[in-house]
């Protein structure tokens, strides 16, 4: 491909979450803690076509190393993601996401009586189902719509 | 410039939106009705170095062009936006912001007895004031945090 049809060009430092649903690149945002005043310097496209998928979302954050816990949770929405680790325009490192036991803090529980949306100083804590996602107090399960849980800032 | 420098690449028709302050891309997004559901082809850059502003955003529609009236309601979160009609790679119009007298829907009225935020079918209304807008309806004024007035998706 050339530059061209890239739509969003190489970054030298940084990493790069390819292989996004096509339209879910505001969700990884989210899951990433990037919000409306973020100083991050990204590069996203959205719906660009894509061989394998059709249509697909890329995102390039530079000079930020993604950890392997902020990999794992984009496996809820993104299970087919490709992580690539840039140093100087090189890719370093390549992940594919796996998808975690549990997911702690990220997501938000859609139960108003549940203990982590009130007051308290609880974190939201998540089992992960083979579809869906457990609150670890509650017990509510959500199946689809799980960006619904995602917080922006 | 590069295209590696410019990060995100030229695109074929659609609408390019620069000089955005840098941060403020998903504000526009949001302004755009572009929510995380979209099936419109972006390209988006956020903090990108800039001459003349230090950092900036751009935000690249394809196959959109802006109405005047999408482009008047941007100059309230980036005023020394400009914005390109592209066709065939080649930018066929420039338009810069012009600050609007007034904003119909996109905004929300913050005060909750406000009857546009109610279940009436009022469609919210706000003066554009030399700094801030104020309610239509109930006269509110707000000054700073206009992103705060912008539903997401």
């Amino acid at each position: 491909m050339t530059e061209r049809e890239l739509r969003v060009s190489k970054i030298q430092d940084g990493t790069v979450i390819d292989h996004i649903p096509g339209g879910q690149a505001l969700n990884v945002l989210a899951i990433l803690g990037v919000g409306r005043a973020t100083d991050d310097t990204l590069s996203i496209g959205m719906n660009v076509p894509s061989d394998l998928m059709g249509k697909k979302d890329i995102v390039k954050i530079e000079g930020r190393e993604l950890s392997q816990e902020e990999v794992d949770v984009l496996s809820l929405i993104a299970p087919d993601a490709t992580i690539n680790i840039v140093r100087d325009f090189e890719v370093v490192e390549k992940h594919r996401v796996e998808r975690p036991e549990q997911v702690v803090g990220i997501l938000s529980c859609p139960n108003h009586s549940c203990i982590t949306t009130g007051n308290e100083p609880v974190e939201s804590r998540f089992e992960v189902l083979a579809e869906g996602v457990r609150c670890h107090y509650c017990e509510t399960i959500v199946r689809e719509d799980i960006t619904d849980l995602i917080g922006v800032e």
